[in-house]
């Protein structure tokens, strides 16, 4: 399975390093905006021994549709920025490649246009594609369902620096009913990332917890997601939607 | 919903507090072995402020089907030992009172005679009878089913006395194919009980963790386990059955 | 060494229960405000097995003095309300007895007359009596002494009905020079009580963890610091004082 | 205060990055044993933008004696192997250098050569140079020395691949007087390493817990250590003496 990454700031550069040493999936090429890169081997660039050329283009002065007609391949990976899915997204619905957004936020005319795409190609999109998340999410939906009164917190941990409330953190949220205040965000030195889901009954307390390691998770969840992905027909998919299958079988 | 409960020790006691305080169940009378305790009110025993009664009675002088024809009740609850079974199973069979049974260890002998009642009224067997811990392994053979390749490995902590490992998990390794020496067990003071299941992935790390506050979780077990068998007919069902329909749903 | 009581709530029932159960102390009397329990035996009460008697007087119907010179003790240990201290203090200080308070607030006046009896006799005051949040709150400034840089955030978790934030979490930042936001309380369930220290460094992170099982652990704090007053002469004396001499040593 | 690094492996390397980015501390050089890299300049070499040329020199083409005498540092830092202290101790012990080695096992043989080098200079040794290992040691040896009693576990969690109990909780165990049975060794995928130290009192408990978040720990270890050595005379030290007068002050 051949794959084309679009994007390549530090989390780009860490979903590559994944599928450059996965032997299911091959980096065909990565799309990037700026012509810094230009023509350099992703591998080399990375430091990866591989025999995958993963050349880097850029979109100043390479068509996308030139160069998926030249290169082709069965996925691409979108780790660029919200409007990055305008530059491939016809391109890609048209030669049936798989798409792949890992996009944080989109507007709902982005979300219109993956629902548009949708009946041409398999299209996924998560704002959180690592695995460990996206199961905590679904692993606490269920325990919420089993336990509608049971008193529910969230822990979130992230670098000092880190802006704002940690947006996996409002999606648990959200799909846990609760509210903002119910949301402990601390924010203390170099921890990469932790979210703590506190589920406490009167006599016994649960408790769902997912720690980051490095961004490479992204690249796990990416492999994952392009796995589950092979047998799909056209459509709009989620997290969720790969998850669910598991359980049933 | 009118409950007898079978068995009066340290764990049947803060189960009798717990049906005694809910609103949906009653605690019709308590069966114990000796005659320690022989006449005395359960509520009043235990300092609970409650109208019901709950008289205590001796295997010794009442017979089961006397006090079932006496007393009737639509569950009967098993927190006594393993062959406490014989002293009721029949009668209640009999009489489609249904059996929920918090045994820790049957024999197969117990097992088979638990699966012919199952063909005259509704049998629940859990040796584990609390929700977290249910949850729990439900929730890590979902994850293992999802990333069969993870590494994990099991933390449970208990009081200094505590011989052995801990049956909930040994069940757990059992559940997630490990081996014994995946499973680290401390024992330190007068932890009430704390299990942990760690799952790491090369970029991340998620941990399903369940802490024992006290006995009394036990009893908000068996309140989950007799709300959801109200529609059940006859069969043997254990926390599993229970749970999975919250998943469909 | 022999212990008269001031204050018979929940938690110095617990108190009373421990020293009942030590071997180097024991239980003289208890002191309460109300007549309820008036007379009856400690020990029997709590249903502890145990030879001394710990009778129950009220301040309703006896004095104090009368008490202390009838059934003289050591140590007067206090968990009754701010004001208890008025009604033996004085007579302690005539007779040389050390005063134990744990007292969670005391107005400036209380301080100013435990400062006078320190004059005449051994006073300790240590708003929250347990070992383990002291040495916390001790081991946590020593960290911040060495590393005065580092980001500190607290979590403070507890059962769901506690009002405001834990005294005990408001007293942690204030050692640590901390503002109210990087406290983190959480209120789920049945948790007994739980601090925990974050510090994040750049590239790693210290967690300094506190979890009450019981309140009998005010028992325990109150032995170790009776049994840290020995040899201690006139003065006033807080927990720190206490565990310093162990570091030293 | 220039600073000379001895050994530049993976840790090594991460050192001399903080090192580079500290403004009390300069890199004059690091030596190396092979000559792979020899001349190259390390902050170009580790992608930072500092105006240092640490310039890195090997062992094969470049005099010891030379190197101190043409470029002088006030420290050495030893991160190669255990026989590196033959190749500068001498000469750092003749020129006043003062010397940080952070060599995990050195046998007698080496120890006896540190204590005679420490006759002439400021000599310190630490086989894990990070300041909350350290912290933790010390913090857990005064909570035993307050409650020798008191149940102790220890959990140790690290990669897949790591062979063998860790070094560190070999050392706390030892610190701590443990059995190798208290040491709980777990291995999970991606996890760089995490020790915590379990203190189980009956009614409550204490943890104590350090996270690794990458090797540039022990750069930070290393130039805390640096500061604290400033005002040290001859003398052999470790972590302990250094941590000791904070607690003082």
């Amino acid at each position: 399975m051949k794959i084309g990454l679009i994007g390549f700031g530090k989390t780009g550069k860490a979903v590559a390093s994944v599928i450059l040493q996965n032997k299911n999936f091959s980096l065909a090429w990565v799309m990037k905006k700026s012509n810094t890169l230009e023509n350099r081997i992703t591998a080399e660039y990375l430091g990866i021994d591989s025999e995958e050329t993963g050349k880097i283009y850029s979109g100043e002065s390479t068509s996308m549709t030139e160069l998926l007609d030249n290169q082709p391949v069965d996925i691409i990976i979108d780790f660029s920025s919200n409007d990055g899915i305008y530059s491939y997204g016809e391109a890609a619905g048209e030669r049936k490649i798989k798409i792949i957004s890992a996009i944080s936020h989109y507007t709902k005319k982005e979300k219109d246009f993956l629902a548009s795409l949708s009946k041409m190609t398999t299209v996924f999109w998560s704002p959180n594609i690592t695995l460990g998340v996206n199961y905590l999410l679904f692993a606490a939906k269920f325990l919420k369902k089993i336990a509608p009164s049971v008193d529910i917190e969230i822990i979130e941990e992230h670098f000092k620096g880190k802006d704002g409330v940690s947006g996996t953190a409002i999606k648990i949220a959200e799909a846990l009913d609760l509210e903002k205040e119910d949301i402990n965000s601390l924010r203390a030195g170099g921890i990469v990332g932790k979210h703590e889901v506190v589920f406490g009954f009167p006599f016994q307390t649960v408790r769902l917890i997912h720690e980051s390691i490095s961004r490479e998770a992204f690249g796990s969840g990416v492999i994952f997601v392009a796995e589950n992905l092979i047998d799909k027909k056209e459509g709009l998919f989620n997290f969720e939607d790969i998850l669910a299958p598991y359980f049933i079988a």
